[in-house]
């Protein structure tokens, strides 16, 4: 069995709404890969409406949006992500990795107390 | 508008298993305050069989059982925390503020990019 490990999902809540988090930070990276926000929605399983919602949500938490969409309508030009976007990934990266390693001592204490086979239930 | 924060939801993963995370280290601690799985379950609004699923699911994945049951059925007597059970909620709430401490550096970098007034969409 594979080693016990932590899973951290850390969102950023401005008000109600999730500003950032796992899924916007997935979404993101895909744009940038593709550069169409109808191909990352693809490559993640995601509908187009989905994926706009994700990305309306995304642009109007920060002060600079974190996609830019060419001319041509909301399906009609490309995608790309801003220097805020990028910025902002990397940022949030930072707070994944900072949180992970900060976790993993305390982690270490719970470890000795978990099964290394787990019994059927 | 409230200022931006952060949501940290750690999970510990053994195998597939979800063995511990937010919403058991809650149930674990109501069952604290009310000495039984059904009190408990109702206090979150639960149904007891989630509940006791969620009992069994933790009681198995760590080497002693986090959840002590007094004989006359799973229904019959009441529950407890054991040691075991209260040095793992202990040691889960150490996991969850080391990863909030170390988190909040990199945060500060992020709040300046966030608006503080949210649009409408």
């Amino acid at each position: 069995m594979t080693p016990p490990r932590l899973r951290h999902q850390i969102r950023v809540l401005l008000g109600d709404e999730i500003a950032f988090g796992p899924g916007k930070a997935q979404l993101l990276e895909a744009i940038g890969r593709h550069g169409s926000i109808s191909a990352a929605a693809r490559d993640m399983g995601m509908s187009y409406t989905r994926a706009w919602a994700l990305v309306d949500a995304m642009n109007r938490s920060f002060r600079a949006p974190l996609v830019l969409t060419a001319t041509g309508g909301k399906r009609g030009g490309g995608a790309q992500i801003s220097d805020t976007g990028h910025e902002v990934l990397a940022t949030y990266r930072d707070i994944e990795n900072a949180a992970r390693d900060a976790a993993n001592t305390a982690f270490e204490r719970l470890q000795p107390m978990l099964r290394d086979d787990l019994p059927e239930s």
